[in-house]
Formats: C-alpha cells, structure tokens, sequence
C-alpha cells in the first residue's frame, strides 16, 4: 500500500479557521496559558475528534503538552513524533508555530482515513509556551518534556498583567514543579523520530526564490549585557574633550557587533540600547547594550562574542568609561539528526525546495527535542522575512509546498513512499 | 563713601539654610509652582524682612517673578537688577539658581545695613521656572517678563502627577494668559543693566583651575528629533545582508553628531535614543535620536546642523532607511552687553578669576532679560562639572570669590567702588 497524501489545502484551511477563531486585526492573541490559546487547543481536539482521535487518545503531560496519538499497527516500535507549538506571541503571525501544529494534524488526519493503520504510533506534540512570550522563558514546554526546565530560573516570573507564571500554570491545573518532572513520564523514550514544520521567520529562501528548505539545525546563540559607565553631564556645558559619554562608548559598540558578526559570516544584533538619564540636555552617564550573537558553529561563535566584548572594553577605555559584560542567556549550536536531514533534503529538493539544507537563526521546540530523539526540520519562506506580527505570510503555494513535503517526509520515515 | 562689601559667608550660610529646608538626601526638590517652592521663597521673604525690605517692596508679577526692591537715591535714575532662579529640577543641587538669588540678596543686605540708600534702587528679581522642570518649558518667568512667552507653546502642559500647567498657576494665584502678559508691567524699561551669579555647570573652570568667570553671552542651541525607519526583524533568522536596521543608523548618526561638534568647535550630544521594538531579539525598525547642538557663533551652528542632517541622510540611505528630521527647539546665540561684560571680567580678573570672558554652553534667565537690558553674568566654577543633581557643589573658596566679585561688579555699575 502506498501512504496517504497529506491534504495541503485542508491544512491550510484550518489554518485559517484557527486565524479567524484566535487573532483580531492585530494579529494572533494565543499567549500561551490563556483563555484564547485554551480556545485554539479545544479547536485542535475538535479537529481531532472529526478523525476518530480523542479520549485517552489526547492527553495533556505535567507541563501543558498535549499529546495526541494515532495507534500504529506495531505498538511496540519507536513511535513517529509530529508537532510543534499553538501558542502566539501577542499581536503575532497565523503560522508561527499554528503551521507546525496543523501539518502534524494533517499527517494524522490522512493516516487516519487510509483504511489501515500506520506501520507506527504517530504522536502529535503540541508544545506548551514555545514563545515564552508572557514569563520570558522561551520553550518551556519541550525543555520541561526533554529535562531541561530548572523550576528556580522562572518562579515567580510575572506577564505584563502581574500574574506570576505559578498563577497562570495553576489556571491549567499545571504546577511548575509539576513541569519541571514532565521529562519522567519517558515519553521521549518512546520516540523513533521528530519532525516539525515551521515558516523560516526571516528572508532568505524568498531572497533565492526557493519555497522550502531542510532545516539542518539550531544556531548557537550568545546573549549578552553590556553595560557602559560614564559621567552623565549638561549637554550645553561639558566640553567635548572632558566628556565621559556612556551612550557613544555603546553607540561605537554597536557597530562593532555588526562588524564581528559579518566577518564571520555569522548574525549579531542590539536590540535594545538604554540610556541614563535619557533626557536630549544631557550626555549619558550610563548606557546597556543587549548584544544577541548566533552562528551555527560553536567556535565561530566563541570567536564572535570574544571579539564583541574585547572591542567594547577597548572602546570604553578609549572614551574613559567603565565596561561591564554579563551573559543573559546562552545555547550551544544544535544540529540534527544527519541521516534524518538527509532524507528531509531530499524530499524537500524533489518538492522543488532547497537542495542544501539549511541552520534556523531562531529557536525551536525541535532543539530541546534534539538533545533525546533524531530530529528534522521543515522550514516554509516567509513573505518578507516578517514574524512575530500580524503581517507575518507565506503564499499559497509555498504553504502547499511545505505542508507537501512535511507530509512526504513522514510517510518516508514511517518507511512507506507517498501514494 | 566706600560701597559696602557683600558678606559672602552670610551668603553661603543662606544657601545651606535653604538647602536643609527645601532638600532632602536626593537632593534639592524646589520644583516650580509646588509647596517646596513656595517654602523656599517664605525663606527668602523672611530674609529679605530681616533688612527691612518688606509689605509693598516685595512683589510677585503676573509670571510669577518675585521682586524685591531696595530704593536708591535718585527714584527715577533706571535701577539695578540682580537676580536668578530659586527653582530646581528633582533632586537638583544646592547652588543652580539658588547662588545668584542668595548673592542678590547678599547685595540688598550690603547695601541696606551702609547707613544710606544706594545711588539707584537695587532691584532683586527671583525668575520663575527657570528650570521647565514640571511642563517642559524652560525660562519661564524671564521669557514672560521679556515678552516672549506665547501661552499656546505650553498650553495643556502636564507635569509627571499629571497636573496641566494652568492647575499649577491657578495653585499660586496665577494663569497663562496672565503670565503671557506680564512684560506689560514694563518693569524691564526701568532697568539699567541686569547682572546674575551662577554656577558654570560645567567642568571648564575647575579644569583651568580657575575660581570664576565673567560669561559673555549664552550659546546658541538647535534641538532636532532624528527619526530612521528600517525593518523590525527577527535577531536569529535576518542575515546580515538583508537588514535594514534603524538603530544602526542611528548609533552612526551620534557617532557623526560628535565629529560634526568637534569640527567647529563646539558641543554635540545624543541624549536620547529608542529603539523600536527595543527587544533583544529583534534588530530596531524605528529609530529617534535626540541631538543637541550649541556654539557660540551663529554661522558655525548653522553649520553643525546642517552637516549633522546631511550625515544623517546619508548614513540612512547607506543602510536602506528611511530619515526624517524635525526641529524640537531653536535658540539662536545670545551675546550680553560688551561694556558690562568687559567691567565684569575687570573685577572678575582683580578677584583672581579669569582674564577672558567664556561663554555659557546653558541658557540662563540672562538670556531673556538681554533682548532689552544690559547685561552680564560671573560663573563660579563647578567641581567635577555636575550639576541638575545631589553631587552638585563649589569650594567655598570659589563660592566666596565669586560672591565677592558679583558683590564688587554691583558696586561698580551703581558708580561705586567696593569699600
């Protein structure tokens, strides 16, 4: 028997459907933990139940995964894992994450309906606060899944509104403790493989023209505070000569960044650059630089922030500031699963996708994932390079492309060629 | 007879008074049209009712100026104006403002207690909101009193409680359109010369090593809000080449604000500085600098800020921005009365100060009063150039020789020498 055909423009369509029934005019509002990201999880049980999946089927793990399983012929073989995350930041894109989830859902919904079952369990995975968007602790729920969620790094963590993370959990009958001991439950273990869909949240396939492309891992990330001391003073009265200027000592930083991250053909990034006092009459005394540095190799990237931090000590000195430096937040490089890779590339290339696969600058589930189970990913351009807003898009065709061989790539390591 | 001296450690006993009343660990807290403020002048009432001066010689005008008056001699001979601000910013420091309206009085006292009236009437004027601490606008009082204050610049101004500026005067018995008309007193016509003490603010003196200064004007100011619009994108997935980052263009645009001063001699900062989404994982869409330029001369400032734009534009363009600049304020050089100013630096040179006049980087309440009044100011050196804060200070050597001078420059413009 051939496998079953993944219907794009089905999935496509609850795409849509899920847009209408969770976003206004500013875009998606799933924040995860919330009454609107509840909402788009009952649309995916509903989904699930139009195809025979639901009851103990569908489960919900410590730390607000759901889990959703079609029973294989052989129910003891590695099951094929599917998924990614419903959640949105605010105001945010109809794909980000949604187009993941949906596609895993299509790849159930045709193995569902081809008469027999699949040669494996097939799980769908949609993770719990990917975006991290409300309590700042991006993949929560596939960290707490692979054993990586250190309880203590997020208590007490509060959203915009003033609700601390342990309210919000509790909201969902979860508990942080709880989600901090979700790896236990060994669903990893159970896992031949993991595959995820997701748009590419930046420019470069639409720059090539390209539709799709194998996703061969994560970059490393280094994340960085850098903060410059100076002598805040009257814009009118300090000489330049006699000036201490925090803000130009990061100014000068900033471009420095940039300069590393090209040479090494890797991305940096300030984002944010604060000033003190902040006001147009004075010269800052203070300033805070956030530094966001990736590359997909990891000795590039030590290379990368060394040299970031060496420039911005030289610059203060030079300008007779005071330098400090403090890492946020850090992640080595991830790369997946080689042989896994190889055969996305391939399907991709005969998709007419992106022969060469390619390293996602941003995170996702699929890195926590990594650590425990072989991994590939999927990514779809997006119009633009746009996410994270309500103008995030990607066409139709391309969607179709994707969701195609997502779809294709499932049946292959379910270790049938597509009907 | 010998014109008395002024008594500059009553002086600065006067100033530490008022800064126990109307100070606390933060600092001063005299802000405009407050409680604080009107504590401070109940102090300096009670000052000058201790020299007799009292009941109808003590007056507020429709701006809010307190003006005290000693009578002279000769009653119709144009008076002697001497004078400052008593207001502060937030947690401001002891002597901006406070110096000149303690050394005014220091004046009145002198010639009060020398058994006969001085030639002419000594006037004290106390400027209101000098600062524009509250609702933005700088120079309140004197830009009333000169006839420059146009109400509908400040109308509906609202301070960080978010009382609106017509609550505040209304707290004091005053209104805007009052305010607007209060240079129709003609008190200003009376005057024959306006001389003000103040703290240089600045670092100039103390690096020269030298106690005070005779001030020849103010320097001319043009405040413009730069803005650069690029394209918000995500810090991982944007590659170098394709970016269009607004806070880069920016950072480079201080960076040319400060060659630009530095060419001409002048002042250049960026104070201010948003970056827009400002997240750090997120290169900046939209970018506004604050830049404040100030020199002197009017051709070099025209200058500075055409070459600031015209770099602004071009670094803009570079990165594929888009730039716009508007003026937020505009004050074209202010250069005080030549005679007045050579006799202040006389005197000034005699007291061991400085030979040359300088001029003032900050705008001061003299500014005003010299569009139709001679005038002069002495800047009594600052230590470590701070000001607008707690650390605000002067030796009490040059507090004292700059009390002196001012004592011994009032002397002279009255036709006396200092006995």
């Amino acid at each position: 028997m051939d496998a079953p055909r993944i219907d794009a423009a089905q999935v496509i369509a609850d795409l849509r459907e899920l847009a209408r029934l969770t976003g206004d005019e500013r875009g998606a509002q799933r924040l995860c933990f919330g009454e609107t990201w509840r909402e788009a999880r009952a649309f995916l049980r509903s989904r699930l139940a139009d195809i025979g999946i639901e009851g103990s089927d569908v489960e919900v793990d410590a730390a607000g995964n759901l889990i959703a399983r079609l029973p294989g012929a052989d129910r003891g073989a590695p099951a094929l894992a599917v998924g990614s995350h419903i959640d949105s930041v605010p105001d945010g894109g109809w794909l980000d994450g949604a187009l993941g989830v949906m596609a895993a859902l299509g790849v159930l919904r045709a193995w569902s309906q081809a008469g027999s079952p699949p040669p494996r369990d097939i799980v769908l995975i949609d993770f719990a606060d990917e975006e991290g968007a409300r309590f700042g602790r991006s993949l929560f729920g596939s960290s707490a899944m692979a054993g990586h969620l250190d309880p203590a790094e997020v208590a007490g963590a509060r959203d915009a509104a003033g609700t601390t993370i342990e309210e919000a959990l509790a909201e969902n009958d979860l508990s942080l403790e709880g989600a901090a001991r979700a790896h236990e439950d060994g669903l990893l273990d159970t896992l031949g493989a993991y595959l995820e869909l997701h748009i590419e949240q930046g420019p470069a396939l639409e720059a090539e023209g390209i539709s799709c492309s194998a996703v061969s891992g994560c970059a490393g990330v280094e994340r960085h505070r850098l903060t410059f001391r100076g002598q805040a003073s009257h814009a009118g009265t300090t000489p330049m000569d006699l000036r201490r200027d925090a803000g130009l000592a990061a100014a000068e930083t900033a471009l420095a960044v940039e300069r590393v991250a090209r040479a090494h053909h890797g991305v940096g990034t300030t984002g944010t650059l604060d000033l003190e006092p902040g006001v147009i009459t004075a010269l800052a005394g203070r300033a805070e630089l956030g530094v966001d540095l990736r590359h997909a190799e990891a000795e590039p990237l030590a290379d990368m922030i060394s040299e970031a931090l060496t420039a911005a000590a030289t610059i203060a000195d030079e300008r007779r500031c005071v330098f400090g430096g403090e890492p946020v937040w850090r992640i080595a490089p991830t790369r997946f699963d080689d042989q896994l890779v190889a055969r996305a590339a391939a399907v991709v290339a005969t998709a007419g996708g992106r022969a060469e696969p390619m390293v996602s600058g941003a995170l996702h589930d699929a890195a926590e994932v990594a650590s425990r189970v072989p991994v590939a990913m999927i990514f779809v351009a997006s119009r633009d390079g746009i996410s994270h807003a309500a103008e995030e898009d990607s066409s139709e065709a391309d969607l179709t492309a994707g969701v195609e061989a997502f779809g294709a790539l499932a049946a292959e390591v379910l270790g049938r060629a597509p009907g």
